[in-house]
């Protein structure tokens, strides 16, 4: 029996985009072929690769300005970005909104001059960190990561600033209403909401790959791989295949259709976790709330034991907070439904009805 | 229809483990979820992890002396190598005796002190280059690729140095005999011989690991991916459960038998190759020749469309060279069968019946 997954990611898929997907593992089209069997500079995998990056440039709303990449490696941008975008002479900002912005920090700091330029770390990340403008504009680039997944955390609007920005959309890209435009560099590991584990789409604004240095071995240097089409290394063609049958899903519903029913996601869950008695958002402010990560606790701890059996009972998976934060997070990728929440809901209410008696 | 597949990697796969990979988009094993949406930190995956990692070890033969892991990007091993193991006051030796040898090497020159110790570049590689004893023993480590993909040769044996030897394995790991234990660290992606585009297996002598270098970002820090068991990153989980379903394979074959049915399979056609007048192989010595990647021409290169337009009428895929060598390359990677390679040799003998005539 198929579960509803709010797993943090690898995440859930649509249904659809997982037949289409095993189907092309035993055969792919006409091919004669499986997807895994598929030579990777050939027409099949050309014509894979070109939609992908046209739908992401449509999705996006990015009018051919900039790089479409398919990358290994989510954690290898810590490195390449830095590598490629912090000249000696010049130091980097980074907002420390959470694990992974503090993170990502951390491995700049490896390789150049590093300074973060707010934090919300002495509260454990339980809200933004505030910007306080004006950013110093020597900044060779402003890092930032839109979602904290593990914090329930979200940037709503990216900030505007004077420096390159660059941002980390691994949690909520294509999820939420977001102005890409403004990015000079944005990526995201698939595995959230546009595919499976083993690929990340980076864009690079067609401007901004120019002022890359030189000197990095071709494998860390974004323009080889932008020379190269994302096959400098033999990609990861299932992984890209996969997603783009989920940019396809996402194009057939309509991205407004999508954002709508996500946000409405967001809403039920925060308006039970406001309403019921025995459960509350573990968020300061709730303009920072995040409509991907839903991230809550019981106010009697002892009772979250007992309502993550119950969830488990009714085959909800990946309801667990992270270890660092405890309780629950509802992750509500794009393949969530509200089908699918509504079904956490009455569970929060019948364990609240459970209780009273 | 299936067609017989002799391209070079993302390569065949054995049936089976189609099947099998394909089910398991579906839903795998009583998870009730897809294997795309397994969690990287859950006892599914810990499981895949585990029975992948022991198989290796039992397959190569490494009796537990190995850190093996799970990695993205081939190439990506090319700078880690030398970012790892290649200290300021040392140089490494490279065996240049292909295009990927060649290109380990230039980007070793990015990240440190690098020597090509022996090259057979001015032949066009169609032979394996002559190392002359002894090779200097202050060098960090030596780095060889066993299988030349592109030119059709293979180092059948492992030369006996005093430095740790590094080896590029991709294209006939588990296909050949081969010592693994006397590599300080060996590695191979995985879409040749054991498994689907998007992982490469490395693996570390647990002594050599110890000698890597500090300060490296931990993305590119083996030691970090060694204490993360292979999921400091997001893992590409599907790449290493269809991998993890191809060493299964070998495994009930039997590894030995494997082997017996590979040399088979490369005596087979190059018996053909020799005999019949139209070919001829493109390596110079016999002893040079690979049992992965078979390369061959035609003495009149002008019949080379008409032999290929009848390989493709017969569903033959991915035969054509190199475009840097020409003519043909028939790939026999542990998934293709001595059935394939007959069908081959019988076109060619077809093929020449019709020119006698």
């Amino acid at each position: 029996m198929r579960k509803i997954n709010f797993g943090s990611g690898p995440a859930a898929l649509p249904e659809v985009v997982l037949k289409e997907a095993s189907e092309a593992v035993v055969g792919y089209s006409n091919s004669g072929l499986s997807i895994l069997e598929l030579p990777h500079r050939g027409n099949y995998f050309d014509a894979i690769l070109e939609e992908s990056i046209s739908l992401v440039n449509e999705l996006c709303g990015l009018d051919n300005n900039y790089e479409i990449l398919w990358l290994q490696g989510g954690r290898l941008q810590f490195s390449m970005i830095p590598l490629n975008f912090l000249p000696n002479n010049k130091k980097a900002g980074y907002i420390d909104s959470g694990h992974w912005a503090a993170e990502a920090a951390s491995y700049a700091a490896f390789h150049g001059d590093m300074e973060i330029i707010a934090s919300s770390k002495p509260s454990n990340y339980n809200q933004l960190p505030t910007l306080h403008h004006p950013i110093n504009p020597e900044l060779a680039y402003l890092y930032l990561t839109t979602n904290n997944t593990i914090y329930g955390t979200q940037w709503k609007q990216l900030p505007q600033v004077s420096m390159p920005l660059i941002a980390d959309m691994s949690s909520d890209i294509l999820g939420v209403e977001r102005t890409y435009h403004q990015c000079a560099l944005f990526y995201a590991v698939a595995q959230k909401n546009i595919g499976p584990a083993g690929v990340t789409l980076v864009a690079i604004h067609k401007d901004f790959i120019k002022k890359s240095l030189p000197n990095n071995s071709p494998i860390l240097d974004y323009k080889m791989h932008t020379k190269n089409r994302s096959v400098l290394n033999t990609p990861p063609v299932f992984a890209i295949y996969t997603s783009l049958l989920t940019l396809r899903w996402i194009k057939k519903i309509g991205l407004s259709n999508l954002l709508q029913q996500n946000e409405k996601k967001a809403t039920t869950l925060y308006n039970e976790i406001d309403r019921n008695p025995l459960f509350e958002g573990t968020v300061v402010n709730k303009s920072d709330r995040s409509k991907m990560n839903i991230c809550f606790t019981m106010k009697q701890p002892e009772l979250e034991t007992q309502f993550l059996q119950l969830c488990t009972s009714q085959n909800i998976e990946g309801i667990a907070g992270h270890r660092s934060v405890g309780g629950f997070r509802a992750s509500l990728y794009n393949a969530v439904s509200l089908n699918d929440v509504e079904k956490l809901v009455s569970l929060m209410q019948e364990f609240e009805q459970s209780k009273i008696q």
